[in-house]
């Protein structure tokens, strides 16, 4: 079967031959429809982030798929089932305690790998298998959407932990702010429009005409331009945030947070910088997050309940969302123009291995 | 009667004469017993913290204190009950919000004032009054030492909120590190004593022989000298920490708490510094807490509950560590003892005003 790999060395992906897997004991066949990509795929690509499946040197790339039930191995799912895989399995020794419960998001980094990621083959390929515990069913006329699964079940975690952190009191969050206007940042602006925030934000650095502006505001959001606007003097320029939600892995962002949120607010940080010293008023940022009651909560990867949770969200998204965000569903045949930086008319693309 | 103030344009707190407070509807009077001395009184002293109230030039000092009822004035409250008060109340406007659903600790600073802190007078006079709703029971037995019931209460809520913030996954706090052995580090690391924490650190910088060190470890707790032993580098000196509470005021030490904590651990910052600017590793910290999905909350003043949770806490502490704990509590013929900033035996002092 054919797979889109990264080799070792290399900076850009390549179609590959690989050998159909066999499901073993408990596990699925799934005959792959679509992988979505994102930017810990371009960052794996480059080398930055992840690693490969130990002694090999490439790595079946992709971590946001989904994909019908080819052999269900008398599990308990049938053939022509639709279902998206989570991401983490547990590490070579084995299942520790994060998988035996449930929580593999909870895993530190080198207690578990991520397909397609760190460690393990991910499911850009015609083929894929998969314990049946780590699938989760998807409604049939979801499929065609299925790859935002993953996406959308990063930010159902982040918002999941950071509403746990305000429920020692009477928190009611009516503005929310996501930081970032990449396809994670939009889905995740839509699912706060979605949960009855009653004013939403998206930063960007973007001009007019932009097409993610446009669903910015077509989702009732309001733009603000980072460059005209910095993160810290929101409350001023707008008004102070319930909620903000950090998707740009931009580091000074996490600490300009503090400054962006309202009394008794919440900030969920999600980005994944690399080392960057620089200097902050950490006298000021440290009695302002006590004297105001504030919190921060990193949130990475998800789980079974988080993708459920995602499943419902993404039935109650307007279709005219996802036609505006996926801007490209690639073949095989074309598949470099999934990975491609873009212009600005690209926010997500997907590839196509088969169809339903 | 007497009472204990300090007056605008002066340094040090002076007895002044001043009426017998009459209870309005609601209000009980009540005679103190003893008032705790902290670190924020020593702000509200020196002026860095804190203001007078609305129109006048002298602040009647204290908010950690415990009384008897002199008049119940038709309250739920009878004469002779021993009561402790909280701190916050309504500002001049009137109540919000936040008092209305009993939760004035969630208040922004500028929706409250704080008795013997902010802009409303505090209880270091022979008597006081206090709507019935602000004040908690306390049992006979602990009107002793019912002045540390309100310090208990910040820490009741800190910790409150820190595992609020883990309830969304399965949280098993095992180890905790309190930063400072001033008075109020020393209750909470017996607080998470006997709350059953496998293992307790507290963090300072003495030389033993020091009656602190001797109160960690009769605690069972490891002392870590900070000037041998940076917070970024207690988890491969130590291990890492599931909880962190910071009551330094240190501003370094809430950023270097992320280093400290363990995969999915919290720290709650308590402390209030001044501006300060200095150089972080802003990305490498944004990673780690991302990547190990930490949190950070901040946590100022409590509510009734946290005081009730308190007076709970006090009874189940060791005897031996109040009277080890408390070194000073002085008459109003000796009070300048009780402000002095002392010498190292000093832990915590207190004022009597009237004794049981």
């Amino acid at each position: 079967m054919e797979a889109i790999v990264i080799r070792r060395g290399e900076t850009s992906p390549t179609v590959a031959e690989r050998p159909r897997p066999d499901p073993g004991p408990g596990e699925v066949l799934v005959r792959t429809l679509r992988v979505g990509v994102d930017g810990t795929d371009r960052e794996v690509i480059e080398g930055s982030h992840g690693g490969f499946p130990e002694g090999e040197d490439e790595l079946v790339l992709g971590h946001e798929a989904v994909g019908v039930v080819e052999s269900a191995e008398g599990t308990v799912f049938e053939e022509g089932d639709v279902v998206v895989p989570t991401v983490r399995r547990p590490p070579a020794e084995g299942p520790n305690e994060y998988f035996e419960r449930g929580e593999p998001d909870m895993a530190p980094p080198d207690e578990c790998v991520e397909r397609g990621i760190d460690g393990a083959h991910g499911f850009m390929a015609e083929y894929f298998t998969s314990p049946a515990e780590y699938l989760v069913p998807v409604p049939d006329e979801l499929a065609e959407w299925g790859f935002l699964v993953e996406p959308v079940s990063i930010s159902e975690k982040a918002i999941e932990h950071a509403s746990a952190s305000r429920s020692a009191f009477d928190w009611n969050a009516e503005t929310g702010l996501v930081l970032g206007n990449g396809s994670l940042g939009l889905l995740t602006l839509a699912m706060l429009e979605s949960a009855g925030y009653d004013r939403t934000y998206c930063l960007g650095r973007r001009d007019r005409p932009d097409p993610t502006i446009d669903i910015i505001e077509e989702l009732d959001g309001t733009y603000i331009d980072s460059r005209q606007t910095p993160v810290s003097e929101i409350p001023e320029a707008h008004e102070p945030m319930d909620f903000v939600y950090e998707a740009t892995g931009y580091a000074r962002h996490a600490f300009e947070t503090i400054d962006a949120l309202a009394p008794n607010g919440v900030g969920a940080l999600l980005g994944v910088p690399e080392p960057w010293e620089f200097e902050i008023d950490g006298g000021r940022l440290h009695k302002e997050f006590v004297m105001n009651n504030k919190a921060l909560v990193g949130s990475v990867n998800s789980n079974v309940s988080h993708f459920e949770s995602a499943v419902e969200t993404l039935a109650d998204l307007p279709e005219w969302l996802f036609d505006d965000l996926v801007t490209g569903v690639h073949g095989l045949d074309d598949y470099e123009a999934a990975f491609a930086d873009g212009d600005e008319t690209t926010i997500k693309t997907a590839v196509q291995f088969s169809q339903i």
